[in-house]
């Protein structure tokens, strides 16, 4: 096991069942037929037991969008060129995307972070610059990354972490811009899950029928190369190093460290979704402190949310990332901590119980 | 056709075609993949077509919490006592209920509308007094309300979307608060589709299963007593008089009367629903202003939304009313609309198109 992981993974523990009861006891005191707030009242039942209070709280919110080129796109992958990973962390950074029309509805801060942008960006406000290198190599020729430049990338997700924890962030979100990083997070579930790449390669940002056959080809090919083909089922690191990618490596260990800080982390679609996986392979308990945005319309999303057992929030067809789906469900996170907080009880409002 | 709606009926329009295709055009301009942003680009467009406008705008919103009390309570068909709708009422003026909460956090003004509660309610703010009678009959012996009494009610919908209108609401949600009132619905439902109620009766506010049952044979009884019983399918304001509810028909005007002056409405679960497929069987362009907030845990919902053809935006397993799933998913439309209002176009943000 990688030294800079082990004890991060040691420390994540699993979420408390008497926090769990007892807000669970507290909702079903509230004005309402018990259990009639379905999902809304499990979500405020998983925040009381990750912040571990009797009155949870979401006071700053903020989304991380993790920016990375990609090797593999040489090989004809993608239905953007490369250079659009550059062009829309700029947009990012000037409000115009739409993560940042979801974020500003949110009331949250959009952090981006280059962790391997191959373009140079200028300084500039809510830009983190963490650049490991140009772009991952094309992984269809040897690994994406090597054992240095993958620790780097855990890393920046790490430091991240800790410093959203520092900045008393209560509920964050991971999002990710990267030309041609559906093929990394297609070959990730592959990889994980044994299924083989034609059904779980889909259009990415908006590939044909033809170029999608191609894609899913390139990935059997990539998947080959590192000995990894289904039904080969491998180790969660030496998957991420081979066929991952530096925003996915940044955002599974954002995962893992946020998790360890007891802070709720909202998953996106299917990249930062692949990256929750890695995490979850390494430590199933992180689940405890993740909730999934959305699904989208990727094949293989679905797949990795059944692996871990979560069940999306949001259903709305939607397939950009960016942190979109996940910041679009802080507001149902939210209304179930004010529902848990704020509602009257059966007592307190004189309200008759069931006959 | 009765002669309140006949007016209303005629002035409601379909969603303008040249409208919509102004907002798709607009949609694809912005820095996303071609319609990766999914329902949320759905909603947009709605809301241009709606409000033909190349800026369509949410600036006021309101729930609409209409609540009357049943007769039909006298057959033991809830889990609760029939006081429990003054009393919920009360907690809605105090600001204690869920849909206190969601409507605080969505910025949403809560007007609570007393329709038919069988018992006396002092002036409050956030009240509105137009109790029709104490309740409706109990529709196993006769019409739950006369015609006058029916027109009393659907004109409440009626003159409160006119007030919406003048005060600038831009975005409304029809709630609920009835004790007996799943048992409307489910009557409505049958009536208007032809499915057992068997098939259509769920647990209300928490009945355990032998109670529901009893329901469904009440149901069937109802059902019987005024010529509807399956597969007969009959006309929207028969089926509303005889075993409908003084604030369904409230809805329903509301419904009606908000879609002919172009605003946006947002039902909620099973009751409002059933509201909103009374005023579909009367004017099937009302569809065109309405949106599905969710999709509830009442087997009933499920069927009318599909007649209507409406997709629900949530799926939370709630089951409560109150119109909480309605104003839960007020965030969304809002999103939708920043979007389209707020994003830079692949032009102004110097981005790549596809290859």
């Amino acid at each position: 096991m990688n030294d800079l992981l082990q004890p991060l993974i040691q420390k994540i523990k699993a979420a408390d069942l008497g926090w769990q009861q007892h807000a669970r006891e507290h909702l079903d005191s509230l004005t309402k037929p018990l259990g009639s707030l379905g999902r809304l009242e499990e979500l405020a039942a998983m925040m009381v037991a990750i912040q571990q209070t009797k009155r949870p709280k979401i006071e700053r919110k903020a989304v991380y969008v993790f920016a990375a080129d990609h090797g593999i796109t040489e090989e004809g992958v993608s239905a953007y060129p490369k250079e659009v990973t550059r062009q829309m962390v700029l947009n990012f950074l000037h409000g115009g995307a739409a993560i940042n029309v979801i974020a500003r509805k949110a009331e949250a801060q959009v952090i981006v972070v280059d962790v391997g942008v191959d373009g140079d960006l200028a300084d500039q406000e809510g830009l983190v610059h963490r650049k490991v290198r140009r772009g991952t190599c094309n992984m269809l020729h040897g690994p994406a990354m090597s054992e240095a430049e993958l620790d780097a990338a855990l890393q920046i997700g790490i430091d991240l972490a800790g410093s959203a924890n520092k900045q008393g962030i209560d509920l964050l979100a991971v999002g990710e811009m990267g030309i041609g990083n559906t093929t990394a997070a297609s070959a990730i579930v592959s990889a994980l899950t044994g299924a083989v790449p034609f059904d779980v390669t889909g259009a990415g940002a908006g590939l044909g029928q033809e170029a999608v056959r191609h894609k899913a080809r390139v990935i059997e090919a990539v998947l080959k190369k590192h000995e990894l083909s289904p039904p080969t089922v491998a180790d969660a690191l030496y998957i991420l190093r081979c066929v991952g990618g530096l925003e996915i490596a940044a955002i599974t260990g954002m995962i893992l460290a946020s998790a360890s800080l007891r802070i709720a982390c909202v998953i996106d679609g299917f990249i930062s979704t692949a990256a929750a996986a890695l995490a979850y392979s390494l430590q199933p308990k992180v689940r405890d402190y993740l909730f999934a945005g959305h699904q989208s319309e990727e094949p293989g999303h679905r797949l990795l949310l059944e692996m871990m057992g979560l069940m999306p929030l949001l259903k709305l067809n939607m397939r950009l990332g960016e942190g979109t789906g996940a910041v679009l469900a802080f507001g149902l996170i939210e209304v179930a901590v004010n529902i848990f907080n704020e509602m009257a009880t059966f007592s307190q409002a004189s309200v008759s119980g069931a006959i």
